[in-house]
C-alpha cells in the first residue's frame, strides 16, 4: 500500500491539507477436491488446518453424529489429536443469527486461538454462514477452513467469500465479503445427505449449466439421475467432472467481481450467478418457504427459459430437453400455485437490490445467455403467459412435491 | 482478480483438483483537514456523505448536545436535511459491544439504507469502533465517514482501519479491518473535549513525536501549553501544523501494514506505533483503570526513554527535554504505585500478542528509536532501576493526577 498528499489546486488552501491513503488487499485461497479425506487419511485437511496455536472444527449435530468418529480418528492418524477442538453448534436457517455467531466466538475464545490460529467449519452453509462471520470478527479476523458437507456448499456456498446471517427479520442483513484461506471438497459426504438436500444441489449445478456450460448440461442430461440415486457415489469421474465443471464455471462468474465491488459493476449488479434470483425469492415466500431455494431456483430458471422462448431468444429443442430433464430429476413445479401479478409485483424489490435494473438472465441455449436489464421490458403478460406454457406442457400441478 | 487452476506435479493425481482463487481488493480513503466545518459551511463533509440512498450521522449524547444544533443548520445550509437521519447513541468504553453495533444497524435499517448508504460516525474512539463494525457488517459492508470530535480520534483511532469491541470480558475481541470513506479532521470541536482528554491526545502526539518527529517534538515543546489551555483554539498555524505531522508521522507507520497481514511484518509484529502499549497494559490495570490510555502512554513512554537511557541508547539532555516536557504538560504520573516485578510479569501476554516478541520501542533521540525484540534482553532489574530513577528524578508522586 501506499500514502500519498494529495493539493488539488482548487481544493487546498492555506489552512486545509489532506491525505489519500491507498491500500491493497491481496487474498487467495485453495478451492481443493478430495474424495475420501477420512477413509484415506488424506493430509489435505490437516494440513489446511494449519499447526499455529490450536484449531477449532465447529460443526453441526447431524455431521457430528455421522462422522465425528471418522474425524476423530483421520485426526489420530494425522497426530493433530492434541491441538485440534471439536464443537458442536446446533443452527438452522430461521435462527442464523448474531447469537450463533457469538456463540462460535466464545468457543473461539474457551479454546484459546490466536490471530493465526484456524476456524474450520465442517458442515452445511448456514453453519459456513455463521462461522465465515465469527471468523471476521474473532480478533478481527482469524483463518478460515470450509469442509461443506452439501452440494450446495462445495459448488457454491463453499467456494465463495461472501457471508451473512439475518437480522432484523431480513435474511443476510448482516454479513460479510471475507475470503477463506481453504476450501476442502469431498464428496463421499454427499452420500448420507438427504436426496431432497442433494436434488437441490444437482439444481445449482443445472443452474450452472444452462448459462454458461454445455458439456456440464450434457453430463447432468446423461448422468444426473444415476448420480442422484447413488447419492454422488458413482460413476466417480463423473462425479469428479460434474464437480469440477460446477465450480470452475461458478469461479468464473465470481472472478468478475469477487467482492462485488460497485465500481467495478459494468452493468450495475448483473451476475449469471444470479439467474436464480429473479423470481426465486417471490417462489419461496409464496410456498411460505415449504420450497426449498433449491427447487425455487429450478421453477425460476424453467420460467426464465420459458420467456426466453417467448421471446424467440431460445429455441424449442432446448427448451423441451430443459423440461425434460427437470422432469426426471423429479424437481417439484406447481405452477398453479403461482400469481404472475404478484410475481410482478414482487420483483420490485429485486430490482431495488439490483441498483434499479432487473438484469434477469434469459437462457439462449444450453450453456449460454444473456441478460434483459430493464424491467419495462418484460410486462405482466409475458410473466401469465409462460406461466401458462409451463403449466401447459408440464401439466398443472404434474410435478408436485415428491419429496423423499 | 484471477483464478487460475493449479496442478503440482507431485501433489494431483486422477482423482483430485484443485484451484486457487486470487483476489486483489483496492481500498483508499481520504484524511482531510478542514477547520470550522460548520461554521464556515465547509462542502467536504456534505460531499462525503454521499448522494446515494440515504445517510445516517451517528452520535453521542454529549457531540449531540454540543453540536447537533450547528449540524442542522449546516445540513440545511447544504440542502441536505431531506436525505440525512441523525441518531443518538449512548455508548462508552466498557460497554462498547455488540449491543451497540447492533443498535447502529436497526438503525441502519430503520433509516432505510442502501448498499452504498454512508454511516457517519461523528464523536469520539468509542463510537468510532461501534460504528466502524456497524458499517462492516450492515448489508456486508456500508461506506463509513468518520468526523471525530476527540485529538486522539484526530490522529489516531480515526485516520487508520482498525475498529474493536469487547466480547467476553476482553478489550477489542471481535473487530475487523475496514477502511473508511473518509476521515474529516476539525479542530474546533476540541474547544469543548474536557482537558484531561485533550491532554490525553496530546499524549498521543508526543509518542509519534518522541519516536519519528523532532519537529513535532520542538513544536509540542514551544507550544504545547499554549495549546492545552487555549483548547486547540490558537495559535491556529500551530494547531494545523501539530496535527499534520501527527497524522503524516501516524499514516507512515500504518503505510507498513495497514491490515496487519502477518506475513508482511519482517520482525513479527513489530511497530513503531505501538510504542505505548507495551507497560501500559499494566499501568491502567494496575490503576483499575482510573487512570486514562493516554496517561499510561505518557507513563509507558518515559519508562522505556528511561530504560534506553539505562542501556546508553538515549542520552541524558534528551531524556531531561521529555522529562521536562511532560511535567509542564502535568500529566499524573505515579511511580510510586507501580510494582516492577509484576510490570515485568505482565509482559508475558503481551508478548503473547506480539507473536513470541517483545518488540519494545527505545528512543535513541528526540524523533528516533530502535527496537528491543526479546523479552530475554529486557531483565527485571533494569525495569526497577528505571522505576528507582524515575521516582528520584520526577519525585515519587511529585506528578499525581491533576485532572481538571
Amino acid at each position: 500500500m501506499s500514502i500519498y498528499r494529495r493539493r488539488p489546486a482548487d481544493e487546498e488552501t492555506d489552512c486545509n491539507f489532506s491525505f489519500v491513503v491507498q491500500a491493497r488487499r491481496d487474498e487467495h485461497y485453495d478451492v481443493v477436491y478430495r474424495p475420501n479425506l477420512f477413509a484415506g487419511n488424506d493430509p489435505a485437511l490437516a494440513d489446511a488446518m494449519g499447526r499455529e496455536q490450536g484449531t477449532l472444527v465447529v460443526t453441526t449435530p447431524t455431521v457430528d453424529r455421522l462422522y465425528s468418529d471418522a474425524l476423530r480418528r483421520y485426526l489420530a492418524a494425522c497426530e493433530r489429536s492434541g491441538d485440534v477442538s471439536l464443537t458442536v453448534l446446533t443452527c438452522s436457517e430461521s435462527q442464523k443469527g448474531m447469537e450463533q455467531v457469538l456463540a462460535v466466538c466464545e468457543r473461539a475464545a474457551a479454546a484459546g486461538l490466536a490471530r493465526r490460529s484456524r476456524i474450520v467449519s465442517f458442515g452445511g452453509g448456514v453453519l459456513m454462514d455463521v462461522c465465515g462471520l465469527a471468523a471476521t470478527l474473532f480478533r478481527r479476523g482469524v483463518p478460515l477452513v470450509r469442509v461443506p458437507t452439501t452440494l450446495i456448499g462445495m459448488i457454491d456456498a463453499g467456494i465463495g467469500v461472501k457471508n451473512g446471517i439475518n437480522f432484523g427479520g431480513k435474511k443476510s442483513q448482516l454479513g460479510s465479503f471475507t475470503a477463506p484461506d481453504a476450501c476442502i471438497i469431498d464428496p463421499s459426504f454427499l452420500s448420507t445427505l438427504p436426496r431432497r438436500h442433494l436434488r437441490c444441489g444437482v439444481a445449482e449445478s443445472l443452474k450452472i449449466a444452462l448459462v454458461g456450460s454445455a458439456e456440464l448440461f450434457d453430463l447432468l442430461e446423461v448422468h444426473g439421475v444415476d448420480l442422484l440415486e447413488s447419492s454422488f457415489r458413482e460413476p466417480a469421474d463423473v462425479v469428479r467432472r460434474v464437480i469440477h465443471l460446477s465450480v470452475a464455471r461458478m469461479l468464473d462468474e465470481l472472478d468478475l467481481n469477487l467482492f462485488e465491488r460497485p465500481e467495478r459493476f459494468e452493468r450495475s449488479y448483473a451476475r449469471r450467478a444470479d439467474f436464480d434470483r429473479t423470481f426465486s425469492p417471490y417462489i419461496e415466500e409464496a410456498s411460505r418457504h415449504t420450497v426449498l431455494h433449491g427447487e425455487a431456483v429450478v421453477a425460476d430458471m424453467v420460467l426464465s427459459a420459458q420467456i426466453s422462448s417467448s421471446l424467440g431468444l431460445l429455441d424449442d429443442v432446448s427448451l423441451q430437453r430443459l423440461l425434460e430433464l427437470v422432469r426426471r430429476l423429479e424437481f417439484p413445479l406447481d405452477w398453479s400455485s403461482m400469481d404472475p401479478a404478484a410475481m410482478y409485483a414482487a420483483l420490485g424489490s429485486v430490482v431495488k437490490h439490483r441498483d434499479g435494473k432487473l438484469n434477469l438472465v434469459l437462457p439462449t441455449g444450453l450453456g449460454n445467455s444473456t441478460y434483459l436489464y430493464e424491467l419495462a421490458d418484460l410486462s405482466p403478460r409475458l410473466i401469465d403467459e409462460a406461466i401458462g406454457h409451463l403449466a401447459r406442457r408440464t401439466g398443472s400441478s404434474g410435478l408436485r412435491a415428491m419429496y423423499d
